[in-house]
C-alpha cells in the first residue's frame, strides 16, 4: 500500500511541478499582454484603453517620483490634464527591459522603462515598478511607482 | 460517513480560515519589525544593520528615481559614498504612512514614506514601494523603488 502510494506521488509530483511552471509562464504571458494592450491603447490615444490595464478602484495607487495619487478616477484625470490639456500631447510610448517576476498564483511585480518619443523631439523616460493582483477579469495593475527625468 | 465528513470540514474549514489570518497578521509583523530595525540601524550610523533587512543577492535591484542599481554590494557601497563620505551625514531616518500588503504566503509589499532629518535642518523625503518576500531566514527586500525630493 505504502509502494502504491510513493509510486503514485512519484507519478504525479512531477506533472504538479510542470502544471505550476507553466501556469506561472501562462500567467507571465498575461501580464506581458496587459503592458502591450496599455502600450497600443497609449499610441492611438485612448487613454481609457491604457487605465483598462489598472484595478478600478478607490484602492488603486500611483507614486509619481515622490508624489502620491489614489484611485483609479484620480489616475485617469491626471493622464487626461497631463497628456491631453491644451499644449501637450501624448508622444509615443514604450516600454522596455522588462522583468515580470512571480510572487505566488495570483500576484506579480513587474520592473521597466518607459520611454516617451514627442513631436518636438524630447524623450522623456524612467523606470516603473507595478505590483499586479489576479482578478476574476484577469491581471491588473494595483500600484504603479513610476518616476522619470 | 459523508455527514461526518461534512461536520469534520464545518469543524476545520473556520479554524484554518483563523490560521491563515493569524499567519497573515504574523507575517505583516515580521516585516514591520524587519523595517523598524532598518530605522534603529540607520539612527545609530550602522549601514550593514540596514542592510540587513535586504536579499543579500546580486539579484536584488534599487530604483532610486531614475537610476537603476543592481546587487547588495553595489547598494551598500552607494550608501556609504552618498551618506558616510566626506561632508555627508546620515541624519535621522523615520518611516511613516505604512501600508504593509500580503501578496500570498510568502510575499507582500509595502508603500511608504521616508524622512530624514539633517543637522543643517534639510528634510530629505520621499515614497518607497518595497517588494518583500520570506526566505528561510526570514523576510526580506528584493526590490526597493525610492524617489525623493
Amino acid at each position: 500500500m505504502r509502494n502504491a502510494i510513493a509510486i503514485l506521488a512519484l507519478a504525479v509530483l512531477p506533472s504538479l511541478a510542470l502544471l505550476g511552471q507553466n501556469s506561472s509562464q501562462d500567467a507571465k504571458a498575461d501580464i506581458a499582454r496587459v503592458l502591450q494592450t496599455q502600450v497600443e491603447a497609449w499610441n492611438r490615444q485612448d487613454l481609457e484603453g491604457f487605465m483598462a490595464g489598472y484595478w478600478n478602484s478607490p484602492e488603486l495607487t500611483f507614486f509619481s517620483g515622490a508624489h502620491e495619487f489614489k484611485g483609479w478616477q484620480a489616475a485617469l484625470d491626471r493622464y487626461k490634464t497631463t497628456y491631453q490639456g491644451a499644449g501637450h500631447e501624448m508622444g509615443k510610448l514604450e516600454f522596455s527591459n522588462l522583468r515580470i517576476e512571480m510572487l505566488g498564483p495570483d500576484a506579480a511585480f513587474v520592473r521597466g522603462e518607459f520611454h516617451l518619443t514627442m513631436r518636438d523631439g524630447k524623450t522623456p523616460h524612467g523606470l516603473f515598478t507595478l505590483v499586479f493582483r489576479r482578478f476574476p477579469d484577469g491581471w491588473k495593475i494595483v500600484h504603479d511607482h513610476s518616476a522619470g527625468e
